[in-house]
């Protein structure tokens, strides 16, 4: 089958990966799931790891098949799994967890002490088929197109994380501030206007990503390159400052906001990862306000961003092409000319 | 009556305050209540105010006497106040709250948006008498001696604000570090012992440190001079990290273990603030951790505070000192020389 | 000024107050407020005050006005008040609080251990002026209409708060049952509609209050007179049950759905008081479900359902009557013949 | 091998369950797990079972083996198993869980959709070998013994279970009450004292349980045949009311206690189930508590546990029998006449 493979890391995404021929995977072991890929959304993420940026942080063995927003429909299945069968649509958890260790056992499935994670430890399904596991695939009610559903692999999933975690802990009245409205940001700012009785405020570079917000439920938005962004929050809320941030960007910039925007108590929530928190101790001890790292949602958080959908909540933003345009995309995304989201169609 | 004040910011401790003779204050507002102060813990945030450290975050009139850990007896009494009447022994909350914004009404006093901070932006308790309200005084049940309380007053509500947002995290089996077991760290480690089940890994370049954090119930310790602080959690918790850090010293080198050190869905309180949080984004999103800023206690934590001492769970080690070694009092703790806490006694 | 007492508890809706001739109240503490009543709801536990059915929980001295559902304009303030002045429109939280208990600083001013209850320990606002206090009243933005926003002050912020605890433990595929859709319950829908991506399940006796339901957000609506409760739920569910019960009705039936419709886990939240809760212990273990008793919402909650209005979230069904008609509107809430919510109008 | 049967409901203890001879179960299917067991508590749930109190919750297949409290040695496992291998020690949770559905996802293995229940709804452990599967055993450290932990598979995860839910709302100065001090509720005091700073009041009728209370933690104990049980709790609380209560009985009488000594926003939490629940929804709304139903702990509530056990922080009262004894154990128990745990020790 056709997939695509990293083979060194480099900076230049226009040739990151190559469509390599490489074998179909079968499912050898009773837990197993292997699935015929529709859909498979690229990723800033995908760009990180092109550009070596995870080695730091996980094992990789190169070459590897990128890919870890995927949907599909299930080829086959090993001996022992029950929840689906050959030609069920699903979407895949990008994270395959061994579901006996204690954070599995506590529903954490993120924290499990022995996975792998499809396209960056192991082969992930920009690819025709995807080998996982029965604890990995999300079976899809009716109506809900696989390859429209892909990017909530991740992207959804990550921006429905975070915003769950800001939705317990917003009352109506307060302001949820979204930094980024890309490819997350946007299902982010659709997730909380779902969620909350909250008032949006959306804040990003450029004027069309300011428009998805809206769109998608913002309340206020805010162009850094025409308002100061602190003082903007500071007109909204009297001056107490915003109760959660979502940062989807995670830049140098945008974290420093956090003082001077975050309420007494709240939240800044680092979801992208594009530069580093620096701020004296004495900024969270005087505003108590944390910075909260947010990984990928888990299992459960997939199922029920699954019934977003269903319930026409969440509405994703999406091009598609084929899996030979693969770097094009890398390309276009390193230059912010995606909009909503890139989904890859392998043949 | 004597007072010590503050006149100008300097880092030499050694005359940071003068004895001034200042009038005695009179309750002229109906919610107001002086105190004849018996007992006024010295801190490591008069220090930082005597350099100078607070201007950037609260405005400051000069000369000001500092203290902001009192406790001792109702002296005086406004028309409107019902909750203690001369005579009464009391312990003062540093914070002189509203009542009426909408952070009073939720319970979140240290959020009042028209709050005075005793020795701090108002006239403190390194004094004869201390004037604030109503709102501000904790009664003490029998048997408490204000002297032996007062530290509590910030030092301990400080300690066990932290102490219970982590016990609200942790089970039995967990790991809870303590980095800094001096004034406040050493009340940190006596709540996590009496409020949770969990195992107290306690951090101190000191020996002595390590003995008093031993004798308030922790389980292990470790001296960073020693031994290599990831590796020694490492080894205890099997990689997985600690559960919650409570950091009282908040320095580039403490703040910079959580990423090694906090278990996936742990938090790194920052409750000290000697530097800065400095981490890649990517370290907070790949271990999902959080660094989350510790204010001052709120008022009901010092009641719950008050039943912790009344229970005998938690015993502040103190020295004594008149008015007039306050200077001398400064500078032990600059050079790291006060084990536990220093209590100034007014005459 | 004209006031509407009960002198003496009747089942007799027709004749259960007179309208006196009563002294106007005046400001006389310092923290007391004087309102010029705009708008005061009626509510069942109006008529149950009559009765004499809260005889049991609180004291009362009769000769009483009854009315705890108000808003209107300040007409006079104590010496100590900051917070309003003559002139503002305000809505009256129905509870008098201290603010010094234990209770009101942690935010929980409906456990004030000093409280007074408009209409129900105190005299309260089917009158031209209500006499309460600071702490009991809400300053309106602007475009609000007190008249509209009375029943809020009662009949909404206990509808809020029930739905408020249900939505921070509901998740986007979950089921919320709503039992009763009448003064508070149309309320509970919209706040559940507006704070949480759950599907709503109304249930009700009359088809007017099903097409109010759906009205505000209702997803599914049945009437128990055609369809088993149980068996439709189950079907909805798959056998799970609903996540979260709001009970508005809390009539023997109502709560006998408990151990059949709630899912393990879950709460039925009981706020209608009409019966009893009478199950066998081994229901709520093998169901691990709760029945969680609901009072009126707390000074911080009136502030966010004002919010949830001004949002357009939260739209009230009322009509208007004079102070004369008050019985006949008693006697037709006991017919249930108001849709909504009525609202007295003094002159 | 030898095992105790169930062959048909009767409410005589003397001879419920009969000594049989059945084959030796064999894992079959690759999750399934055989324990050589060598403690097996004997539970108030299994005289139930025997009088047919549980044929209206679940489904029951006659005869049947019961048992639901085992450890042991694993035996032999499934192609599939890597928690444990032959040899290994291991306390058994009494839910075989299927892992795919979503509670088993979420981490409340104890709502699996597809549970079997050892000794209640499968064959369970008063026998030689149980036959169960990985996700229901739990590795023992080092040093404790599994006839000792035997009753801690479901006596003791069911009284940690609703001690930690009750300890997540207990502040210091809080009290919270345990009624029944028996084998579940002499672990339940226990464990509220390892994690709380509440005050522990013990409630039974035999003063042989409150001196175990004591022992085990309790700060005041009151015998109901000698003093008024909500007298008494309002002398220790000024009437505010007890913040939690355990009640392992369940009798008419103890819920009957709540609106009586349930503090405002406290919880009874219904453990036991000999009686009824029945109040007024009035007495629910007018004092805001809840009647909260437990189950058993779940699969990480165990592994918590075992850590209490480790830590020495619960000890439970034990007593050994051989097999044969079963129905003399079964009698005594319903007579009251065993004092913390009897254990079954099978050949």
């Amino acid at each position: 089958m056709h997939a695509a493979r990293l083979h060194e890391y480099t900076e230049d995404m226009s040739h990151g990966l190559s469509i390599d021929e490489v074998e179909r995977p079968t499912a050898t072991h009773p837990n197993q799931v292997v699935v015929d890929v529709e859909g498979a959304g690229w990723c800033q993420t995908d760009n990180h790891i092109i550009e070596g940026m995870w080695t730091e942080y996980v094992e990789q063995d190169l070459p590897m098949t990128l890919g870890h927003e995927n949907a599909g429909t299930v080829a086959e299945v090993g001996s022992a799994v029950t929840l689906v069968e050959p030609g069920d649509p699903v979407v895949c958890h990008p994270v395959q967890t061994c579901g006996t260790c204690r954070p599995c056992r506590q529903g954490e499935d993120m924290y499990c002490e022995n996975q792998s994670f499809n396209g960056l430890t192991t082969d992930g399904g920009f690819a025709e088929y995807l080998l996982t596991t029965e604890r990995a695939v999300v079976p899809l009610p009716d109506g809900v197109d696989p390859i429209d559903i892909a990017p909530h692999a991740d992207a959804g999933i990550t921006a429905y994380h975070a915003a769950k975690k800001a939705t317990r802990r917003l009352n109506p009245g307060d302001i949820a501030v979204v930094i980024g409205v890309g490819g997350l940001g946007h299902i982010g700012v659709q997730c909380l206007d779902a969620m909350s009785a909250a008032d949006i405020v959306a804040v990003d570079l450029k004027d069309a990503a300011l428009d998805l917000a809206e769109a998608g439920g913002a309340d206020h938005t805010v162009n850094p390159t025409e308002s100061d962004v602190p003082a903007v929050l500071d007109s909204f809320t009297d001056g107490v400052g915003a109760a959660q941030v979502l940062d989807f960007v995670g830049a140098d910039e945008t974290t420093g906001y956090a003082p001077d925007i975050v309420a007494a108590g709240g939240d800044h929530h680092v979801i992208g990862y594009g530069g580093h928190v620096h701020e004296p101790c004495q900024a969270l001890v005087n505003g108590e306000f944390s910075y909260e790292g947010n990984i990928v949602g888990r299992y459960a958080e997939l199922q029920e961003l699954v019934a977003l959908v269903e319930r026409g909540d969440v509405e994703l933003r999406t091009e598609r092409h084929d899996l030979d345009e693969i770097n094009e995309v890398a390309e276009r995304l390193e230059h912010g000319e995606i909009e909503g989201r890139a989904v890859i169609v392998p043949p």
